[in-house]
């Protein structure tokens, strides 16, 4: 499924706003449907190529948006979830997933051990080696993750539109949690819609937790970031509420020194 | 000069237009003159903070348009070459200047030990890392990287307008060199202003030739590329004489084979 000669893979992340002095760094681990020529599309269906499957659909804009707002630097992936999902280890299946929710990957069928590993080493290697680069940078890093989910999940309709998602470390999701007056009228929830049992904290578990690192993952609803001007608005909303708990954490540090 | 506690480092690099698929990889060392506050500017008075001392005015505009024109990726500095300079290695004292042409720079004046092995790890090691990186990612690709000079330097004025430097592999500029025609009426000249003698081949050597890959140095006086204006022009021009010069190395090498 991939042609090795004369092709040219992309860099698997990008670095924006890499001048950001702001204590945070920021992750976007499904920021692109990207797929080289050399994928075929992994034998997927024109419908399905550019579909919620193949990425977050807004959780860039978002990000970026982010990142200028808090002055943050913002690693971002640039290819298809469905080439390599970087929130997931090498050893899950759903890594390079044959099946994604309801439709079959028929590029991922069978890979070979090879073309598995040639994935880890060009795309998940590089892209979780520069976002611990990036932590390293960085005194007392916090680390924020931005995925978008879908408002529809196997026929049921979703009601929350904001999620704050995190493992062991509560802290800056807890800091956030307190202040709902900032919520306006969305529906905010702790891990939700997807907990740490749905297998999706290995980007906080890897850089954030592991390092004794303040992380969290925040998940939008993805009908309400379609539009650049309600992704602009949205990373606005979610960099005040990232910015706050920053400032009640340093006085918490602070206060316990 | 450099206060490590509470501070935050810029990530070193930028990787721009990361999905590019062309097999040249763009890399400009001295994009910005950016000084973290923790340099306290290394001393230097406001004049000189974003002269041509501390970066190359214009070469990140021209880079730009070229990683558009050529659908390459791109791999540009963050910092100020006064704080590193990124096309210089480790043990050349040119790497952490204490004089760079006419101007002193205090902050770099008995930098201890530890100071420039904390520069070597944070900005010389991840930006070279990630170049090679992108370099690895081709199948066989070209180097090209983009900087500005002065049109007066030590009182002389500068005659040539774009100069395409190399050391020991002139492959893509003799290609470019045999096409005048293209030059408009840019002066245009081989290791001008500068050569392999004056130390500048630093990218070139470690990526390019130690590798086999063609390689180039290209040059712009900076008065040239002054306004957004002038370096999209100036990047059209250049992209189309790299793009006219891979054509024909294919072809070179389709023929050898």
């Amino acid at each position: 499924m991939h042609n090795d000669h004369d092709t040219t893979d992309p860099m698997p992340f990008e670095v924006l706003n890499a001048q950001g002095s702001a204590r945070v760094l920021l992750v976007c681990e499904h920021a692109s449907a990207h797929m080289p020529d050399a994928y075929g599309y992994l034998g997927l269906p024109p419908e399905h190529r550019e579909s919620h499957a193949a990425w977050d659909p807004g959780a860039l804009g978002v990000a970026q948006e982010m990142a200028r707002d808090l002055d943050a630097v913002l690693v971002a992936g640039t290819l298809s979830r469905l080439i390599y999902d970087l929130n997931r280890p090498p050893e899950n299946p759903a890594a390079m997933p044959a099946k994604s929710e309801v439709i079959e990957v028929p590029g991922n069928a069978d890979l070979s051990e090879a073309e598995r590993e040639r994935r880890i080493s060009t795309i998940y290697t590089p892209y979780h080696r520069v976002v611990a680069e990036a932590l390293a940078m960085q005194a007392s890093p916090v680390l924020v993750t931005v995925h978008s989910f879908t408002p529809v999940y196997h026929g049921a309709p979703r009601r929350v539109e904001i999620g704050l998602l995190h493992d062991a470390d509560s802290r800056i999701a807890d800091l956030i949690l307190e202040n709902p007056a900032t919520f306006g009228d969305h529906v905010v929830e702790r891990n939700a819609p997807y907990g740490p049992a749905d297998g999706v904290m290995h980007t906080l578990n890897v850089h954030g937790d592991a390092n004794g690192h303040p992380n969290l993952m925040i998940e939008v609803r993805n009908d309400l970031i379609k539009t650049a001007e309600q992704q602009r608005l949205m990373g606005r909303l979610l960099a005040g509420w990232v910015s706050d708990a920053l400032a009640k954490l340093s006085t918490d540090v602070a206060g316990a020194l």
